[in-house]
């Protein structure tokens, strides 16, 4: 991707404070390919930490809250062009809005808000501001995701027929909330995560995944949702079916109880001539069987393959932190575009969108609805 | 597992004539732990390649037809003490009914009907009979199968919670059945294999691998059955949840249109303190993961395992036919105990049993009419 | 494979007594394709082992020695047809001599002998007497093996520059030979198994594999040989470079006290136009990479492959048994041939022969030397 | 790692111009963990490409050639504290002593020089100056790989008695260099690379490796060095058997024509009680197994290992930036502990040093020589 722009963007970033593992992200992310200047942050609720973390990171312009921060921008003459937003799910809308109303474009972390209604209500301001909303689905960033989609996208595999998705970990296969994970707490607080628990945290994130390689729109979904561990506030299981337009099927799960598993992703497409399979915990390869041949271990970075968003040779692994990078890059050309009145490169709206977060919030919705129904299905559009 | 017995059992096998995959599989099973000898056949519906075929194998007794050869063994001074039934499923039934009338122990293909009226029928003569039944899952022949049972009935992984296991394959993801495949024309002609396709061919097993490991009752099943290939008659892809006593859950998903798979049987199983993971095209490994450690590689023959079922030492790959032969020697062990007034070796009961076989058709009519009810839960018991 | 011959082939066994691993895996591969039985036996050295365990297995000529065997089956009007040898190695010689002698066909386990000047003896009376005379080089027999000796024969790799061939093990990491391990005395004992510790044991599986998927002739050899285990009395460790001919080189890397590994064969080869690779321990695949495309996962039984050996569809795993049967499948071929005197199955000849069998005892002795003088290099032909 | 250095450390860079892959790796790798600034920079051996490169990578001080920038930068009131050499390895020496000249620590691709001597040359500046010297040996960088490095250093495995490693790629299978590929170009061309072509790309990166992880001094090498594409002026293959102090012994195969390999840098490492794997192309993980125990899965992030180096949780893969940028932060941490007047973190002196850069000359010499005289061995230390 080329640019003219004479400077990098500027990026501002509320949330992240001390010890948020996600903050850390995206700071790295938006460093990898040098399109950002982090100069401005309410890196925590706390305004004395806000300003203190800001300092020990070197962030030019800290301050007390992401209201205060909002207002002043606004109004700075060399203002933030984007602004990352890294906090607890239930303050994402509130932030959003305050920074759409002054007229910053946005880099989200998913689920946009709690609810469906208020991500329709973003998504609405979004459409009346025309700013620019980008959602952290990261795996969406992965090279090889992407080559997958284009494959997809090109009719090699032909019309898809069945999609078998997972998002897969352990780490709360016991009670961690009740021992002093600051990381479980949240995520179990219906307070603060908002209804969901495993559906919310990773759920979206692998029903993100099959909608993007497979281009499909969903149609319907029966989900059974379980807690396993006792006391647990939250689901931390989901199986669900889900129906996609013109006939596909496809099997999600999602677990946070899954001993010995870390981040297992998976997805596994299936068409009409051919098939792809990638693991995201060694994301660099994608398996492609065409009809009646052997199956073919596709290496990023190899001959004949989609380049985009890769940038080192093949064998030399890239992982999480260069996908969410990607995505970071992605907006960065949308923004640097605008700027300069000129169409971004084809492969940066590649970036998940509002609409794709509004996308999550309904699956939310319906999967917990069909689960209280004892798995009713319940639709998706 | 020693005996006593100073002869080999006498083998009879009905159907297995020319060109049929699954009678090769049974002879060669059936001689690899040298327990049987293959003493009498109807190998085919054809009298005439029935006695030719009979010939060729070598086969002392040649008969035209089962029911001719289940007459004549029943009367016969050395009679067979074991009939292998390999014919297409609708037969099996009245096959097994009359050598069970003629006093004769039965190793029978699954499903061991086509109907679980049928079924239970069948049940009820093993029953009045006193004799053996074993039906071939051949999948809980595998060591490592039997191991992650030990494994689980010794409470080392805990109270199970969520089980995977899947059942997929592509052969059929064109319609092979109109292009002279014999293996596929029977399989999608429900008058030859009754009303399930894939799920009857295939998803059984999965169901059984799912119930044998686990030693769970399943209680409820949500179905979705789908035919992909234009024109076939039976289901091609099958996706389930399944409810087991004590609040358990699976998720199964067999398919037959999963291009780049061969015969690809998954299974992993979560428990409160462990989780153990097996797939069948590399059958002599299972991932072992104990709460908070590092998964392991349990190697078939390692040390400190179950060795029962093993021929070869660790490293040295056993497969389907070591697999499929352990069943015939769990029947030949059970067999022999009665002829010695003995109790069997404890593993020799791991061989399913026509109580198998009912479970089988009970999950097969109850995901039948899940499937055409919407996915409406099912009972399974 | 057909045979007109109205009978099996009889068999005789040499060795293989009481708590032998690989006299059973000898008689279980004989079974697997019906074409043996086991009519005569001298098990053990000891007489009444010998009668005894011949008895229990329900050998119906039973022998108190090789030599009285070698004698009354020279003479018997049904006389064995082959011999399997499956001795410790220093016996080898004497009991193969001693059958050729008496006009029998003979299975040896590997090395041949324990001297390169008596395999050659060995080698002239094999070929005096017109025998055949295969040996047990296991690995040849795996199907997928003979799919790359094929694609290396067919030219689709080119002319080959570079092959690794690997066969590490870890189970004699620790002194077992002195903690009553019968398998590791013997293996560790010079008076048993000749000069070669582990490159006897294992490193000769390793050379031969490299010379029959490659079809190469080795030039000459640079070996150094470690005892790592104290008190040790052989190698357990051999790294080795080979110079072909034509200009191919190899590494070969065989070990005894690689704690982790079971049974690591692996083999892989590159040419001047594609690479393949095999691992024993999950044996029915084989990648394939033609140049400048991706690598392709050949599975044993799916589409375009030789079928040659193999016994079931893809994704129905085979293992060592099968591949030891497929060796005795070729000798019976070339047996059964000879007594119908037609040529045998082209595939028949894929059997090690005792040409193979002085090849390793010249690999042996070149690499014995070749450590001594400091990894010089020395002649292997 | 802690540091109360008020700013990011000033960083010059020589070489990476435009196409120049390793260029941006150095760039992208100097920001990730946030302690860098690029102010200055001499990116082309063109003064012109150096000066609009420069601008285009908004680098503030732009020089026209090295000579010019260190000459600038060494009475410059705010000079960079670091300079990166990343250019083709005959120019390495020269720029490195310039810049110790003008006080400035470095950061230097390998080799360090091309030939023994010089290398000598520019140790002995180093210790005269007594300033900082980095060789980006970049797989020394993994986290695993220092995972490894603390399990042996522990005593876990024991004494080592064998490693075996591997560094292969199939990239140069074919004559690239004719074909206007500039990476395959200078790395044959024996003006630009020095005398060594495989050996000295990526062979020294496997020997640094072998030598890093099990802290053993190498003490004799014997090689065979092979140029198996037609017309090319250097090696393309190295074969190796290498003794260490101690008795431990390796074997080292690196090789440019192995097809179907991309970057396939693989370590095994087996000691007296113990045993360790890793690959690098899906480098988040070790295999790691305990005497008499079954094989374990470490995984990067995962509970009870070595953090150090690590940014993610389990499960989230990081990649060879990562790797590379672990090295920059290794010698930011003991720069910045200089001007602080404090211990560096003792993970920051696992970055290789000058000291490794000539082992590794010496490595290339020694096996050069071995290769010319018939694989005699040849000292390495």
């Amino acid at each position: 991707m080329t640019t003219k722009l004479n400077r990098r963007l500027r990026l501002g970033m509320v949330g992240g404070g001390p010890g948020a593992f996600i903050g850390d992200v995206h700071r790295i992310a938006s460093r990898i390919d040098d399109r950002y200047e982090l100069v401005a942050a309410a890196l925590s609720s706390n305004p004395e930490k806000s300003l203190s973390f800001a300092a020990k990171l070197r962030i030019p312009r800290a301050y007390a809250s992401y209201q205060e921060m909002a207002a002043a921008e606004a109004i700075h003459p060399e203002p933030i062009d984007v602004v990352a937003i890294v906090t607890p799910n239930d303050t994402h809308c509130a932030i959003a809005m305050a920074f759409l109303g002054a007229g910053i474009h946005v880099m989200c972390d998913k689920p946009i808000t709690t609810t469906l209604a208020d991500a329709e209500k973003l998504q609405a301001e979004v459409a009346r501001t025309g700013l620019l909303f980008g959602v952290t689905h990261t795996y969406s960033g992965y090279p090889m995701v992407r080559q997958m989609k284009a494959i997809v996208a090109s009719g090699e595999i032909g019309k898809i027929r069945m999609i078998n998705v997972e998002y897969v970990q352990g780490w709360l296969a016991t009670p961690m909330e009740s021992s002093g994970s600051k990381q479980a707490e949240w995520r179990t607080d219906p307070a603060r995560s908002g209804p969901a628990g495993c559906l919310g945290d990773i759920g979206t994130h692998a029903y993100h995944l099959a909608c993007f390689v497979s281009g499909l729109k969903a149609e319907s979904i029966s989900t059974e949702l379980s807690t396993f561990v006792p006391g647990r506030r939250l689901d931390d299981n989901v199986q669900a079916m889900i129906r996609f337009e013109g006939g596909a099927r496809a099997s999600l799960w999602s677990s946070q109880i899954a001993i010995g598993c870390d981040n297992n992703l998976n997805i596994r497409i299936y068409g009409e001539t051919g098939a792809l399979e990638w693991s995201q915990e060694n994301p660099n390869y994608v398996r492609y069987t065409p009809l009646l041949q052997p199956t073919q271990i596709l290496s990023r970075g190899g001959g004949g393959l989609n380049a985009v968003g890769s940038r080192l040779p093949a064998g030399h692994p890239e992982g999480y932190l260069e996908a969410f990078a990607t995505l970071y890059t992605d907006l960065a050309e949308q923004v640097t575009a605008r700027l300069e009145g000129r169409a971004p490169a084809p492969s940066a709206t590649d970036l998940p969108t509002c609409e794709d977060g509004v996308a999550g919030l309904r699956f939310i919705e319906a999967a917990i609805q069909s689960s209280a129904e004892g798995t009713a299905w319940k639709p998706l559009r």
